[in-house]
C-alpha cells in the first residue's frame, strides 16, 4: 500500500498529526492557494449514505479548486451489481486522481487502497476507522485548549460509536485521561479499553456524568440509537439520564467543551446550543479545512 | 433575519426587483464576469425533487465559476432522519456560501434563514414562495413589453399554484390587471384577491378564456392536476376545455405571449410551440440569467 | 440535425474516426488545455444509471474545465414525469452548452437531437448505438496494433450486446475479419451479419473459443446475462465453457489483448487480471481521452 493513502488514524503518528492540524490552521486562517488542486479529480465513492461527510469532502475539494465526481448510495450500489470492490475500484481509478470511499462493511477501505492506483481516504468502513472525523474532533479540541494532558469525558453508546473508538485512540498519543459514562451494554469494548491501557491511558469509568462534570475539559457525546434498546420506555430513561442540560453545565469548568459528531437527537439539549461551552456545529465547521489539509496531503 | 436572504418576492419593493432584472438582462447580454463566483460554493438542498429548479440554480452558479454542492430529494431525507431542520441548516451554512432551499413545508424556507449563518435562497416552500420562478416570469414579459398597466390572464389551476400566486402579488406592483380563468374549485383564494383589490388592483373572473382572448397580453397558463379530479373524465373534460390551441390564439393580439412554469401535460396544445406567442421555453432559459442574478445579489 | 451531435459510429467515416482517436491519444500525452471548457456547462441526461459512463463522461468535462450537472435515473423519471422528451430535451438545452443522454429506448438519443438547440451525445439509447464506447475500444486496440486487417474474435451474448454491434460495424472500416462465439440463441443478428457481409468483411462463425484462439489479435469478451437462460444450471455450463482463463491464453498469440466493456462479473478469470493480455481496466480508462475528444468536438 501506498503511504499516501489515508485508512485509519492508526496510520499517523503523533507528529504526523499534528503537521496534518497545523496545516488544517494555516487553511483555517486562509492560508492557502484556492487553485492548489484546480483540474483535480475526487472520486467519492459511498456505498452507504453519508451525506454530511460527502458534502464536508466535496466543499474541501472544491475550496482548494477540485472537482467531485460524486457516486452516491443509489449508484454505487448499481455499478456494484455483481462486480467486485476491487473491479470498482480498478475503473473509478482510472476516472480520478483520488478516492474518498465510505462502506458498510470493516476492512473496505483497506481492501480498496490495494486494488486503486491513485490515493484512497477512508471515509468509514463499518464499525473500523474514520480517520477525518477524529482528525477534526482534534483539531476543535485544540482550538480551544492545548490537548496535552487534558480530561476527556465520553458519554453515550460507546460500543457502537466508532468515532468514540477512534478519538480515544489518537488521545491516547496525547497523554489525555478518559472517562466513559454509558449504559450498561454499551461499554467502551474490552479490548480496546485494555490495548489503550498498555499505551499507558488512564481510563475510569463513571455512573453518573454529574460525578465528574467539574472535572473534565472536554464533554464527548455520542448518539445512543433507539435500535439499541428492546423498548422505547428503556430507550427513553436513559435518553434522559445521559442528556446534556444546562443544568448539569453549571457545574463544569469554565472552559469546558462539548463536543458531538452528528446528528444529534435528543441527547444535547438545544438550550446548550447558545452556550459558550457548546462546540458542536464548529466541530462539524472544522470539517471543511481539516478534510482540506488531507486532500492536500494525498495530491500534492 | 439579514438581508441577504431572499425568501419571498413580498421581501422586494418594485425598485428592488427592477433593479434585479436590470441585472439579469446585462447578464443575459454577456456582460457579466464568468470568474465573479469563482471558489464560491452554493448548498443545493432539496427536500422533494424539483430537478428543473435545480438544475437552473447550479448552471446560474457554473456560468459564474462558482461550485454546486447538490443534496437531493433522497439525500436530504437521510441527512435529516431524526434531526430538526435547524440544526441541518447549520451543518450546511459551514460548508457552504450560501443555501438553496427546497421544501414541502410552508414557511420551511424562512426558518431555515432564521439558523443559517450563510444566506439562504427559497426555491419553493409547499404553498409558500417561489421567488425565482416570480422574477423569471417577470422578466419573460419584460422582455416582449414594459409590465406597466398590461392585462394578464391566469388560467388553470389557481388554488394550488403557488407560482400564480406569486405572480399575481408581484403584478400589483405594476398596475397589472388580472383575468382569472379557473375549474370550479381551484379559484384564486379568495383571501389573495382581497387581498391584492386592497393593493388597487383590478381582478375580473370570467368562464371563458374565450371571452377575453383578444384582449389580453400575458396567458400564464398552469397545470391542471389529475388528481385534484374525482375521475378522469372530469378531469378530461375540464383539461379539454381549457387547453390552449392555435385556434383559441387566432384571436389572440399579435403581441400576447403565452407562458407556463412547465412542465406541461395537457394544457398546451404542441402546435403552438411554433406559433410566435409561445414563451415558455424561452421563460424556462431565463431562469438562468435571473438566477445569476439572485446569486450575485446574496454572494457578492 | 446539426452536424455537432454524435448519435451513432455509423455517422463517422473512417477519416473521422481517426481524426478523434488521434486527437484522444494527444489528450491522453497531455497536449491539451486544461481550460478549454472553462465555463462551459454539459447536462448528463441519464434516464437509465449507468454510472461508469456517467463518471467517464463528467470526468472528461472536469478535465477541460467544464462542469457537469448531473441528472441520475431518479432525478430524470421525476423531470419527465407526464412530460415528453422533447420537452425535457427543450428545457435542457436552456440550462447547458451540450447534452450527452442514456436512455432505455432505441431511438431517443436521434430525437432529442432534433429538439435540442445544443449539440446531443447519445451515451447509450436501448438496443440502438453507445459511439464513445465503440471510439474507446478502438482506441485501446490502436494503442496495441494497428487495427487493419487484425482477426477479432467476439465472444458471449452477441445478440442483445449493443457494444458487439457497434464495434463490428467500426471494424468493417478497417478491413479486420471477425470471428464470432455465442451461445445458441445469443448470435449476432442475421441481418447485422448480412449487413457486414454486404460492406466485405469476413465473418466466421466458431464452436469453440479453443479454436481459433492461436489466431485472433483482439479476444472482445462480453457479459452473458444470467436473466437470458431458463434455469441457473444452462447459465453456469454457458458461464463455464465460455470463460477467459490463463490456460486458454496459453495458446494465444503474445501480442493478443483482451477487451470486456466491464462490468464483468464470471466471463473472466480474475487470474487473467495481471497477464500482459489483460486490458480491460486501461479499456475503462481510455474511456477519459476519448470522451475528452468527443466534447471538444461538439463544443468548440
Amino acid at each position: 500500500m501506498a503511504t499516501r493513502h489515508i485508512i485509519s488514524i492508526g496510520d499517523f503518528d503523533r507528529d504526523g498529526i499534528d503537521q496534518l492540524l497545523d496545516h488544517a490552521e494555516q487553511i483555517d486562517n486562509r492560508k492557502y492557494d484556492a487553485g492548489a488542486l484546480g483540474g483535480r479529480i475526487l472520486a467519492v465513492l459511498f456505498f452507504e449514505p453519508s451525506t454530511r461527510t460527502r458534502m464536508s469532502f466535496e466543499s474541501a475539494m472544491a475550496r482548494l479548486g477540485g472537482t467531485s465526481l460524486s457516486v452516491g448510495s443509489v449508484d454505487a450500489c448499481s455499478m456494484a451489481k455483481g462486480e467486485t470492490l476491487a473491479d470498482t475500484i480498478r475503473v473509478v481509478s482510472g476516472y480520478a486522481d483520488a478516492i474518498v470511499i465510505r462502506h458498510p462493511k470493516e476492512g473496505a477501505a483497506r481492501l480498496a487502497a490495494e486494488f486503486s492506483t491513485v490515493p484512497v481516504i477512508n471515509a468509514g468502513d463499518g464499525a473500523g476507522q474514520h480517520p477525518s472525523q477524529t482528525l477534526l474532533d482534534l483539531y476543535t479540541i485544540r482550538q480551544s485548549m492545548p490537548i496535552d494532558g487534558i480530561d476527556v469525558a465520553l458519554i453515550g453508546d460507546l460500543r457502537y460509536g466508532r468515532t468514540a473508538h477512534s478519538l480515544a485512540s489518537a488521545l491516547s498519543l496525547y497523554n489525555a485521561r478518559l472517562h466513559t459514562i454509558s449504559p450498561k451494554g454499551l461499554e467502551l469494548p474490552s479490548n480496546l479499553v485494555m490495548d489503550l491501557r498498555e499505551k499507558g491511558m488512564e481510563i475510569t469509568e463513571h455512573d453518573d456524568i454529574r460525578e465528574i462534570i467539574g472535572l473534565v475539559d472536554v464533554l464527548y457525546v455520542t448518539r445512543i440509537q433507539r435500535e439499541r434498546f428492546p423498548d422505547s420506555a428503556s430507550y427513553f430513561n436513559v435518553a434522559t439520564s445521559y442528556r446534556i442540560t444546562p443544568e448539569l453545565l453549571a457545574d463544569a469548568k469554565k472552559h469546558l467543551i462539548v463536543l458531538h459528531p452528528l446528528p444529534r437527537v435528543d441527547e444535547i439539549d438545544p438550550r446548550v446550543d447558545d452556550s459558550p461551552h457548546a462546540r458542536y456545529f464548529e466541530q462539524s465547521k472544522n470539517g471543511v479545512p481539516v478534510r482540506m489539509a488531507m486532500l492536500m496531503r494525498v495530491l500534492q
